[in-house]
């Protein structure tokens, strides 16, 4: 498959993979793809992993309904990471998140004061409406 | 630090890092971070990496000015990849492309297609200007 050869997998046969969505490029998720799910993945256009914590391949999807259909893959220049632009379905976190990375470690206090102005702005026009 | 903690490095006491643009939500880059460049990047607000090929601490355009100015920063829901939203000075990689994410895999055909028909309607819109 073009371009298959061009990736890299670690010692542990496994590549970093970033899941984005497609519409928005926002983040969603970071998983592992081994051979076989990279493979998967490519064949069904549905995301395919290696689950380190099972040890298993996990069809992203399979059981919640909330899969993940292919748009776009892309490899980065080291070839030893993949970024994978989606369409989700539901959504991509097993918390119920849309995306896993809900957590802030740190946000400068430009980018709060943005945000808070923008809600508030929000606010006034649902009040306008 | 707040939320530090919450980070689990792996067994090489890593964690895999993705950067991201601010401004566009392109993703730049994946590198991976170890405890002490977390703290050093939370201190100075500017990236720090371990690089797994130097096996050295690593700061970001520190060479090439290229550096890369932390707005925020995220971790997921099992702590174990951090997501870090970045105003960028010049590139992220170091064969002068904006994004190390340059080298397609797969694309869907209508993705193709309407990038094609975005750059034929930026073409006329130059000749009309």
């Amino acid at each position: 498959m073009k371009g298959l050869e061009e990736v890299t997998f670690d010692e542990k046969g496994l590549v970093a993979t970033i899941i984005q969505e497609m519409s928005s490029n926002e983040v969603l998720m970071v998983a592992y793809m081994n051979r076989e799910s990279l493979k998967k993945t490519l064949e069904t256009k549905e995301t395919w992993f290696w689950s380190r914590s099972r040890g298993e391949l996990w069809h992203k999807g399979g059981t919640s309904g909330h899969i993940q259909r292919v748009k776009e893959m892309r490899y980065d220049c080291d070839g030893d990471a993949l970024l994978v632009k989606v369409e989700q379905t539901g959504v991509a976190c097993h918390t119920g998140e849309k995306s896993c990375f809900y957590s802030t470690l740190y946000k400068e206090e430009a980018v709060k004061k943005k945000e808070a102005m923008l809600e508030e702005s929000e606010n006034i026009e649902e009040l306008l409406s």
